[in-house]
């Protein structure tokens, strides 16, 4: 961390300041220039609030040098993280389909849908039980009855269940779901990461609508300083001026996280546009920007859906997305990222 | 809601939309024009997922002409919403000052401020016991222990207590709090939102970083909607590319909400900016622009503060901006709204 | 065109209303529902100011069905523009590689680069000689002479030479210049695009940072209605809040122009990331979301560019994407875009 | 100017930087930290690319301690710039209000309208004659008779005149206009930003939709550097997510360019929200945040203007607003900004 002083500082400003710093068990070097003094700071300045740095009167600019995460960061973890997932697993050389409807409605729907993506090729199943939905009075979810009958889709089709929690408190329910999924509107919900951290599954983490690509990672880092370490990040489209999209989808996150962390990437096509018929072009290119993995929704009946049809598409539409896939992946794949 | 048709509808298609509107108990009227047809649909429309509408083949186009919120619609509640708080109350013709520290960190630190800011004329005390901070290894708040300074300090000073409840888990701790608040990052958490619906307490909701207007309105409405019409609406910055500011404070929002909804609407210049000399200038604005009142980062010692401590002003500033607003609110109050 | 009336408009308006429309030649086909009128404008209402129509007291809300742009709408023209460069094309069933510095330095540093580009594949050179630079102490270009040197290049190699211009007075220096650009900045100069439609070479036309993807369609349009139909169009990244690229690359932009428009697409990775090893990823996404081709920044020595160095690749880098595209070509082109 | 280099950095490339810095004419101070080298960067760093400093292998991050600008900026001129503009002035201890129509559209229309903002309290008549329009098909102003009409307008009030520029080869036309504005999508139109450093008159500097205030800052420093240093700043809405409004009033910008220039800023909330009503609100607020002035829209007929009548007040309501303003003015007048 270097912070940079004003001109002339007080030096008793100076001296608390100081004080401060070495009460964090950081190390100070100072290094005085002829119009500025600069203060490189030295030890583990994540613990360091950039805030309070600044509160300080003598205090010019602060910049940090090192992240703010560090069980994220790949620059102290430099491989790849591999979570297993069913059969298979998400990360390193992976390319994994997750697939399914926006919420269950019944158990014929998600079953059929189950069994249509796992024959299209889905690696495993997702599906709403627990819906945030912006307004009150729409369709919040078959809560409890949904996740029983996203668990006999898994009975029947093998393939491992990602859904969403909402609330810590319905935790219990979900004792056999395989991947506990954040949404983007809970991102920052602290108490909810917290929890999370407690639980011996792994969480996909949805990237907030206004979320920068650090504060996902800060994210991250809460569930995993809580003790769990298997965090799969997932790009959704954040908010922007556009209009033509429901969101922006924003492909440049994938290198930069790939800089950024070990975590595995996901993209979620579907709610980033809100149009089926944009999902397979940007699918093709999330695979090309070098993702671990997509996450579509998928509805038998998409005109009858219970929330979000306009963005799934059909089973059909899906089968011919992964054959097209699963003829780009071997020029493909992981092609788009440097050797590090 | 409109409905606009694409040219020519497969009629069957057309039979199933016309079905499932009537299902939802409204009324069709259709209207066939030159190249396209054109239904209104009359009715208690907020129970329409307008993505749901979409989804239809034949539809090219659906818009609103109801808001798709009731409760807290101007349209149906004309009168300004009153809230009472301590002595006084907010909305209507009151201006509100609330102030306080970002967080409540001994006995006393909120004691003193307590005193100043009530002796300089705040109606209200915030400060967080249980802070939500974007690092896992920052500062979390004092939690319970916080909770009972707030209280202490109400019984020293008389000033009721608002502060930020992130987890519906923690209400017990509450029962004592006079409005509890919900943060920007927790707007759209609607588990949060539907237990405080339960609760006989005002609510002071802030508008998330990337929520529209129409966004913070659902949100107050599903409060509302589960049974508590208290809410008090916060803008406190929204996240634009400009980074001179920590958010752009949306003062538009001011005049927009007064036509929409009829519950008060207050400003915090602090969260906005991020800068405690540019919450004057702001606040000043605020209250020219029509809002009903403030709330306000202050604190003893900004510098050694163990958080936000940049965007703090010290109580001195804090009675400077009270007597500034005191000599301009017979001039200006509610002078920026026309009458409806 | 649908216009939403108030309930129970006054009827001295509502007929001035009527008789403003007729006055452009438009049909009016009036609908009365229970709740609100409606109006529905038949005839060509790309002339129609939409604020101009919810200037009428009585108007609540306007509509467009029609898209505000005829010459660039795909409706009136599906297949697509095929615009010739070179000894190729752009757009249909190509994929174009534009490539070479931010800006024209010296003889030898143009030469060399056309060369290597050449060489690595490039269809056409791309390179500076007018350049808009934030700062008026930055270097703005070698005007004239870098056109000279940029003809040069094109002599020695025989690629196309793609080039800014910033003011219409500088045509005169553009009269051998293959291709025209018109940079992010200049999207919304009027005045430039009026005089592009005058000239009788492709256009290629940046999208602003701020700009919706229908202001891009309405900027291709000024220059297409005043004359010249050969507008290539280039996603190059909008302004949002991340920060940890220069700009949000929109390759959503990509599908939604396929269907909106006729003319071709292309993608500036270098720009939109500013980022030099964030360029191959985003290229291949943009190949793989159906881009009809790339402008690419290539420099032979980024460490001392005279601007952007940042962001350009060196010939070495190119010629691995340029084979990557290559083999990724045959399975992924315009794979992405169904058919319509 | 501080350069943090990665660790350990090749000897030869740091040569390479010191010496291309020290042909700058800049002084360099090394730091050896235990982690990072850091080089503070001493002299007039207003020339250096920073672009440039970041393409060198060895740097991990530039950061600027010295703002990009010179003649804009308050620490080289610690003084409000006062403009004079007819009997008055704008900055400094005067709050301006420039009114008038978004267009000329006829004799009697903008004489008529003239008359009464002058009688209402402006001190200067804004009117378009050059138009930018998103559309080509939209009406594009009267261009040289508008100018006329204005002059007339001028000659009979005494109210000097406000209109814009698009394209520097019009400036003949406009020898006798007061003050030459530039509109938000000419911002960074560098080729017409130079040559009104040459022109004799005040420039009235619209911020760019998506402009951050240090480029709006560095716009009008192009204007400074080529001679011209009469440049009054306007703030009138960026772009940003929301759409209850046309763009987002950014009133925080008025404080901070407070700090940073001593050029006079003032507002335009016609612009800015798109919506008269909100007019009134946002001006009383853009006064109280401590803006030098206002531009407002103002319309004999709204619902009959050729564009942007939506957003356009009448004049009784100006006259309302001027009121409102007089009444406020001794109270809250540049008290939101503490003294430097």
């Amino acid at each position: 961390m270097i912070i940079i002083l004003k001109p002339n500082p007080d030096q008793t400003e100076l001296a608390s300041l100081e004080s401060w710093l070495r009460g964090l068990d950081l190390d100070i070097h100072m290094s005085q220039g002829q119009t500025s003094t600069i203060m490189g700071i030295v030890g583990d300045t994540t613990v360091v609030d950039i805030g309070q740095v600044r509160m300080f009167d003598i205090v010019d600019d602060v910049k940090r040098v090192q992240e703010p995460y560090k069980k994220a960061n790949r620059k102290f973890h430099p491989k790849d993280t591999v979570i297993p997932l069913g059969a298979g697993s998400v990360g390193g050389d992976s390319f994994t389909l997750i697939a399914g409807p926006c919420s269950v409605e019944s158990e014929d729907q998600i079953l059929e849908i189950a069994r249509d993506v796992k024959a299209a090729g889905a690696q495993a199943l997702r599906g709403g039980a627990y819906k945030p939905r912006t307004s009150p009075y729409a369709f919040q979810g078959m809560r409890e009855a949904g996740i029983a009958l996203l668990l006999e889709a898994r009975e029947q089709t093998g393939l491992p269940i990602v859904t969403e929690l909402m609330d810590a408190a319905d935790l219990p329910a979900f004792t056999d779901i395989d991947v506990i999924q954040v949404g983007a509107r809970n991102m920052q919900n602290f108490a909810l990461l917290k929890e999370l951290g407690k639980v011996d599954r792994p969480i996909l983490l949805k990237r907030g609508l206004a979320a920068t690509i650090e504060e996902l990672l800060m994210s991250a880092e809460y569930i995993m300083a809580h003790g769990n370490e298997q965090v799969i990040l997932c790009e959704r489209g954040i908010r922007t001026f556009e209009v033509a999209t429901r969101n922006t989808l924003d492909l440049s996150a994938i290198p930069v996280l790939k800089e950024l962390t070990h975590l595995p990437i996901i993209v979620d096509p579907s709610h980033a546009t809100g149009v089926a018929r944009y999902v397979r072009p940007l699918s093709l290119a999330a695979l090309a920007a070098g993702a671990d993995g997509l996450i579509v929704e998928v509805h038998n009946d998409p005109a009858h859906a219970k929330c979000d049809g306009a963005q799934s598409i059909t089973p059909a539409a899906f089968a011919e997305l992964s054959d097209a896939i699963a003829e780009m992946l071997p020029i493909v794949h992981k092609n788009a990222i440097p050797p590090r």
